[in-house]
């Protein structure tokens, strides 16, 4: 399929090289364009401008918040007049979704696939996609999809439904850390060591990636470097509580993992893993 | 071994049979003695008095809560003064468990072994037994364990280890419970169906039974008859509340789940199961 | 003075009504033109645009939110080219002040100065206004800060203090309103009426007016009409809240006030006092 | 009138003292008799038992907490098969009141009347009672209150209604330092001073002695020497939470304030004042 791919961090760098190698014809764009280098060499196209990736029959995004998708598709050379299907990859809001859907309608179409995994998961085409929007349209994604990612959920045919899973799982993704931190600062406390309290979560009915892979985090203090920085974790939670608020969803434990971002921050810097919130955890409780 | 129960409630009763079936010496004691039939005519002695089940080896007991253990041991007849070593599998406080420890400790020792699982794993012996104590004695308790449980975490050798990580445990549910019915209500006030919230959770790093279990009582409003009611719910994370103000530790989520669980008996009766912290998420959002 | 004012909302058109009585030489401009009637009527000129407002010695603003500001200033004849100093009394955000801040630097200046106080009071005069600004400017605005309000506070030289202490004031609010109402609630379910709980708080050590006023109406029910409807409560939590995550401060009992508005207004609609939150804290005790 | 009096803290002392001066013929007892010295040199008789302080027509209770209260009443040497009408004015819990109300019932009679004020005001006869009994009783007591206080407010027939309406009071200043601790930490991360902004909150509608007195301790950091201290503090909460359980109240801002005392008390020691949950909001925004 003759597509283009906007964003290349090191996730879109990781989702464009596996769709390039599943045989796809591919034109790149990234703001700096010395990121597409080792793409241009593996046989992409460079694109000089956004709506020169959007020519073919599909254009992804994967960027990096709600400002650069507005840039891309509103700005100068946006994609917004281009005749290629438009994807979604990024974690956006719902309200710039919403909008995201209501200007492409009359023209190439629009598809929200967030995606979940990090990115040796995306490197690995072993991310999770899901994805909402016109059942035709998903149904020509599908190949795509498959090609960077282990399994594809559909939510739905409106776009915004697939983001607000994908922020809905963020969100559970904080709560399991802070609650663990919690149990685990209330354990230690008790005489448990951390890796005692964890060993019985993941032995028994905790027996899922989200307690082991975060539990290791907090039982080995390995907040830096960042797999996923508390900045960008602050963001997307920022963007569960807009959701929130605009459909009236009290969440409180939102307001305490929020909360606790910001202490972490502000106690431990910005290059502090998301996870760090167990931090904000046993300051407050006296034990770090 | 020679050993004595006390306390045939649902799980006791099930733990005491699979005991028998194991091959033990068992005495078994409860306070209506009609419970006991059905072990008595499967070969278990009955005892008139909890003293009267504490004269083998290892006397264990499985009681609703801090004032039933209370009974047991320091009221008439209680097995403080008896032989036998004191295994307590009931999810009590940790004040009573120090006390007990005390008490116990020039006599004839204490191990404290609360367990994970609900009435149908106990009748499987599949719990998981959760264990602390001193070395020698959780040893000789091995076999017991093995009869009742499909796994044995040893956290220590304070008695009251194990029952911070038990504590910590049914906190780190209903927290999942929580963090999932808010992340649903969200979903569903943007136009996401449960059951597909669930199958994105289930099906990448959420994959474990604290989701998926609970997660079908979500989706399928299975909140009648309770699998364990909210009241005994609310009675466990004030034990969790206990402890951490004993142990000066603050738990933010533990505040948003035990005003859910009041306001989902306040609500909804005590007759709802504890997962019924997700009715009081919706009604909060006027989604009921 | 030669002033114009922008916004004749009931705030602002008794703020501009006070500002004529006291002599000034009156120019005003509103959305909609026909607000300006009765002003008009006693002696001030009605300007098409809000620039041409500006050609004064101040131009004061009044407005609903951040975007109606934005619009008087940045819009099609806004006035930012405008010779009269820019004095802002809306409830806006930290970033919108800051950024004002800038733009107006090397042109008119900048003074910031929201106001404490109801319709009732803006009409009586009686208002408290929260200045800050280069202290020049703020000398500059004192006789027309005395002609609408009974107090000017000066904050500092930075204008977005000034936001800041009246967004952090009317957080205190809802916070004082969340504390009542849940002791009420809890008075209540204990025996006690609300009206005898009230007497007892003010006729101690809260007798202050954000007690007197909202324990009205808590204990007569008087949600409606609303004095300050939820959902412009709701938004001025969020300016709060943004204001809290720039600065990195957690603030959990505003989290609880932003949940309970979004509670109310989910059961109870838009149209509800912000004090309305004493209904969500009932609903969740089963009290409603 | 012939009295007893039991408890000679700081406050009983002070209580007692005052109804010395009114007249009275006055018994006390202390569980350290030392303390009643300056009392019996005063013209006191000094009980040796508590019991012997319960012969005359009333006998008033100022002690620690629930567990003083027992011993005197139930304890060896208890007042609980005494003459005198027993006048609770200790801070105790809901469950323990009632329970004191039925044990008096066919006997001497039961009023609770905790009150509200510091020592000084103990000492210069200005404390706020807040009674709670059957009509005639209360009304025996009303010169006895006016020795003491300023004022007393009667809420009614069941005597825990007065003791819901002390817990409530003390739970409203706990959150009313919170919010002020969140408002001025936003404020002083935005420019403001502490001292500008209490200014501005006692200066409009929060001109309560609440905001006076506990935003001077705030602004001029003086938590040290306590005039209440933290754990006494977090008792006082455990005891609203405790009533909040039992009546199915949930109360969120009461969990936030328990988690700041525990934070407190874990990161400052047992000997800072209660107001030092405002440490526990600077520590997380990093500003201490």
């Amino acid at each position: 399929m003759k597509i283009g791919f906007l964003g290349l961090g090191q996730m879109g760098h990781a989702m464009a090289a596996n769709l390039l190698k599943a045989g796809h014809d591919l034109t790149v764009w990234n703001r700096s364009a010395d990121k597409a280098k080792e793409l241009v060499a593996a046989g992409a196209r460079l694109a000089a401008t956004p709506v020169e990736a959007g020519q073919g029959e599909v254009v992804m995004s994967m960027l990096a918040d709600d400002a650069a998708v507005e840039a891309v598709v509103y700005g100068e050379n946006g994609i917004l007049g281009a005749p290629a299907l438009h994807v979604s990859h990024s974690t956006i809001g719902v309200t710039l979704v919403e909008r995201l859907t209501r200007d492409h309608a009359a023209r190439s179409g629009f598809v929200s696939a967030p995606v979940f995994g990090r990115p040796p998961a995306a490197q690995a085409g072993k991310l999770f996609v899901v994805a909402a929007g016109e059942t035709e349209a998903v149904d020509r994604c599908a190949p795509l999809f498959e090609a960077m990612g282990q399994r594809t959920f559909r939510v739905g045919t409106t776009p915004s439904a697939a983001n607000v899973v994908k922020l809905g799982g963020n969100f559970m993704i904080m709560a399991a850390v802070e609650a663990m931190a919690e149990a685990m600062t209330l354990a230690e406390a008790g005489g448990v060591e951390r890796r005692a309290m964890l060993e019985v979560l993941t032995g028994t009915i905790f027996n899922a990636p989200v307690y082991s892979l975060y539990g290791e985090i907090l039982v080995e203090d390995r907040f830096r470097p960042a797999g996923f920085a508390a900045p960008l974790g602050l963001k997307d939670m920022n963007l569960v509580d807009a959701a929130a608020t605009a459909s009236r969803v009290p969440m409180p434990v939102l307001g305490v993992v929020r909360d606790h971002l910001r202490a972490t921050i502000a106690n431990h810097g910005a290059d502090v893993d998301w996870a760090g919130i167990a931090l904000a955890v046993r300051q407050a409780a006296g034990r770090d």
